[in-house]
């Protein structure tokens, strides 16, 4: 075979680490899939339905940097548009390249399949523009300088790119990439830093200081600079929910997850209290604020991925990074010294009834107590998410969630695509089953690749978190009941393929986690029965909020 | 409770012929579900997820004259797109009301939840925008007027229309709906009805006669006209596979689905050699003319919903309706005779091996032998439907696939939207293995609204009908293998819910159909294991053109 365009983008796409491409096969994609089924570093990853193809490429780029998934015109890429909307809401980098019919009949305006029927050939990528920083229709003459802006573009802005690939187009023969592409174009200029490094002075200089950090640091690369004054500084400091894991949360100055008034006391003391707050990649939502209920200190320096602000004084371009690292410097030399952080509330020693029915609040304790590190911990945005995501994580575990977008559904599919992406570390799914029943054929997906999570079920009988917001008692929060431990065989599990436990009291939890913690060569399917409306309190406290402002 | 604007967009519904609503619960649509729970006439079918909430609506759309869906925004709404798109691909009137912020946070720009977290909560709408034939954000000042624009226009247009409801919007006072809304404003000029039939007087006196119908006659309502059309005069008629069952297929002038070269001799001779044909409704797609092959007559009337044409004369305002009633008058009047039909083929009495593996010619003409009338086929859009599609159906049966769309999925959730608005007549959902993936969780919906299909699934091992076109060896055509008949126990079938059924040869599925036709109380899943390559002549036929037009 000769050199093609496909190859340019499959080359293209290794060249940044991706190792897998996710999707479901259509009659405009098959050829340019022969491409990868021919790559020498990537491999197809054939999924259940689009949409879970998006969301596991989303969780795919959240631990390696970058995702691809292939559908087909119209209804697949369609099928996947809402997984899409998620990664640009959440700064995902994700490539989605459509297969489409080819260029002479979309220019005779033939009325195809997967078409409105109307010769427009341009509505869904039209639509796709809505939730993309880039989108090309990929052409004869300019296909590889398109491919490589689009793919520029999104590793830059760490959100989806589209590119409509024809079946002639992905055909058209090319030369291989000359260089690697230059994604790292984010700059600070000198006249920013320098003016940065004043005003932070005048604001930091001998005054007690925290720290706020949030995801925008993670997409921005910028961990390292943000551990490094967190350990050379001892700045006490915390992120929200949605940055949960950036840090060490097992390090002694970890103050917990701020999430506005219903954070714990001594979290919302470090950051309400201090006299300094370094604001780091904060994006502050109604779902992790309880309602915009945060309330940062007067001194606050807001640190942004392209630019800085302390007062009314911005300074751009400014990275994230630089801007760390400028906050480093300038508190070792001008005496900025740790908020005094409040001493952790003794940990009652909570008299659990081993034998009776888990609570959420327990349940949630205890599983958290078995994680460890390295752990790749996936939650749905009900239950799974807001009881998990105040509980302390062990070092270098992670923890992936949807906690803006909010799709429920998203956390299977997401599963098989983090641990895609890093075969060693562990995956634990958190997951209730009103959430589960939209994706769960993906579990089909899990078992052929062998990738072994240990899957948590929690069975509590339908949509707890939107009883929690309203009408808890309403039919159309009940589900249909499945028989949960039947699903994994029903999907293909052999006997051998899956560890099954139905666990309803905390010495059974415990139990089953002992076992689960020995056991590494297969899947782990622990069904837990929970009382329908039960909730955790960091849940309710956020649910709330949010039928206020429903009901405003 | 006081009256508002929920309860008026409900009573538009009912008032419709509405009495069922799918969708998914969101926290910004809960209040308007309340709505539902207490409206007299309308009841909430809970679905899955929000694609088969669409697919759904769609399939009961297509029996029941008008479908509606409840999703959330953002989220919910771009799950469901796919199958709105199809919808308006495929003339399905579907209303998509999405629950949305207040209008005040939408004002204020919030970063909430279901959002992008840029402020801009017009996003979803213009995506909607391409594949709807009306929208509307509703606010307070003219929510009621609003909604009934949308739903006139969903009824005139066949097309889905999107109603963006506010969690404020939905709680304002309102008065109910003071007369029925207008929906018949289809019309007929009386000059172009007069021109009309003087030419069509020139082209048919005398001749010999056939007729090629299509969708569009079911969607605009004119089965009535077309039948009476051909009782009277005793035209030859076929319809093309997208407007199958459109007119009885079991009566004596019945020519057979015209697919263009790939039809049997008998219905091309029909249509293609016949003096004058009369083509109404019809529209040539890719994939119902084997790539765009067919061939009218030259002497063809062309009547389209809002105008017809001969030679090159059009004729507008005209509705399908009063064009066929005219065809009807000027038919008798000026002796328009039959085209003679060709005799039917004597069936070869095919000696079929009762205990051999089933191949797919022999499975659609014993399955189609087996149907009765007034069955509701739903076809998913691999070898189920084009094994079906030239299959003769008994009379007051029904044929439900998407030939211009072609979304594989769609055809389970819409067999349960099918079967829901018309709980006498029985379902026969024909599916593949491949397609029943994407969707299969709808089966639990099924079950729990106890509407008993027939389900036969076809097990052949992976996408048949992407073999077809292109890569019959190639991995990416494969599907993970589930172990179907635990299927529906896993979506929680009890031991008296389902009949399970597991057929290889022709004598097993001749048992299994005669137990199906012996038992109306539960739910059939037949899982019929057949060869992967092995394909019906008629897909092998299409396969070919398709993977022709995509190597061009």
């Amino acid at each position: 075979m000769s050199y093609t365009v496909s190859d340019y983008l499959l080359d293209r796409l290794a060249e940044q680490g991706v190792t897998e491409i996710f999707g479901v096969p259509g009659d405009f994609n098959l050829q340019f899939l022969d491409h990868i089924v021919e790559h020498k570093n990537i491999s197809w990853v054939g999924s259940a339905n689009e949409l879970n193809a998006g969301y596991s490429a989303d969780g795919y780029s959240r631990v390696r940097g970058l995702g691809a998934l292939v559908t087909t015109y119209g209804v697949g890429e369609l099928s996947a548009i809402n997984a899409i909307a998620g990664s640009y809401a959440e700064h995902v980098p994700v490539v989605h390249i459509v297969g489409a019919p080819s260029k002479e009949n979309q220019a005779n305006h033939l009325k195809m399949h997967h078409t409105l029927g109307d010769g427009d050939f341009s509505h869904f990528m039209r639509m796709a523009q809505e939730v993309s920083c880039a989108v090309a229709d990929l052409d004869h003459a300019t296909a590889t300088a398109e491919i490589d802006r689009v793919i520029r573009e999104v590793i830059i802005r760490r959100r989806p790119g589209y590119l409509l690939l024809s079946t002639d187009v992905a055909r058209v023969e090319t030369t291989p990439p000359q260089e690697p592409l230059q994604t790292d174009v984010a700059l600070s200029s000198e006249g920013a830093q320098k003016a940065f490094r004043m005003a932070l002075k005048e604001v930091i200089a001998g005054k007690e200081v925290s720290v706020l950090a949030d995801l925008l640091v993670h997409r921005m690369g910028a961990r390292e600079q943000l551990n490094n004054l967190l350990k050379e500084t001892g700045f006490p400091h915390a992120t929200l929910m949605w940055g949960k894991t950036l840090v060490d949360e097992s390090d002694a100055q970890f103050a917990g997850v701020y999430a506005g008034v219903v954070s714990d006391h001594r979290t919302r003391d470090a950051i309400e209290n201090t006299e300094v707050l370094i604001s780091a990649g904060v994006e502050f939502t109604d779902s992790t604020t309880a309602g915009f209920s945060q309330k940062l200190p007067q001194n606050t320096v807001h640190i942004r991925p392209q630019s800085s602000r302390i007062g009314n004084e911005v300074f751009t371009p400014l990275t994230i990074k630089t801007a760390l690292e400028i906050v480093l410097d300038v508190a070792r030399e001008y005496g900025a010294k740790p908020y005094p952080l409040q001493k952790e509330a003794e940990q009652q020693s909570q008299k659990i009834d081993m034998s009776a029915p888990l609570t959420q609040d327990i349940l949630w304790d205890l599983l958290s107590g078995e994680l460890t590190p390295g752990n790749i911990v996936v939650a749905d945005q009900g239950t799974s998410f807001f009881g998990m995501a105040n509980r302390k994580f062990p070092e270098s575990s992670m923890f992936i969630g949807q906690p803006l977008w909010g799709s429920i559904g998203y956390s299977l599919p997401a599963m098989l695509g983090a641990s895609i992406a890093d075969r060693e570390s562990r995956g634990i799914l958190l997951v209730g089953d009103g959430s589960a029943q939209l994706t769960i054929q993906e579990i089909g997906t899990m078992l052929r690749e062998k990738i072994n999570p240990v899957i948590i079920l929690i069975n509590n009988d339908g949509y707890t978190v939107e009883r929690a917001i309203h009408g808890p008692q309403q039919p159309y929060n009940d589900i249909h009941r499945y028989q949960w431990d039947l699903i994994p065989a029903a999907f293909g599990a052999g006997k051998d393929d899956v560890l099954l436990f139905k666990v309803q009291t905390a010495q059974e939890l415990l139990d089953a986690c002992r076992i689960t913690n020995e056991t590494r060569d297969r899947m782990v399917f622990m069904e837990i029965i929970m009382d329908k409306d039960d909730v955790p309190q960091l849940l309710n406290d956020v649910a709330k909020a949010l039928a206020r402002a429903n009901s405003q």
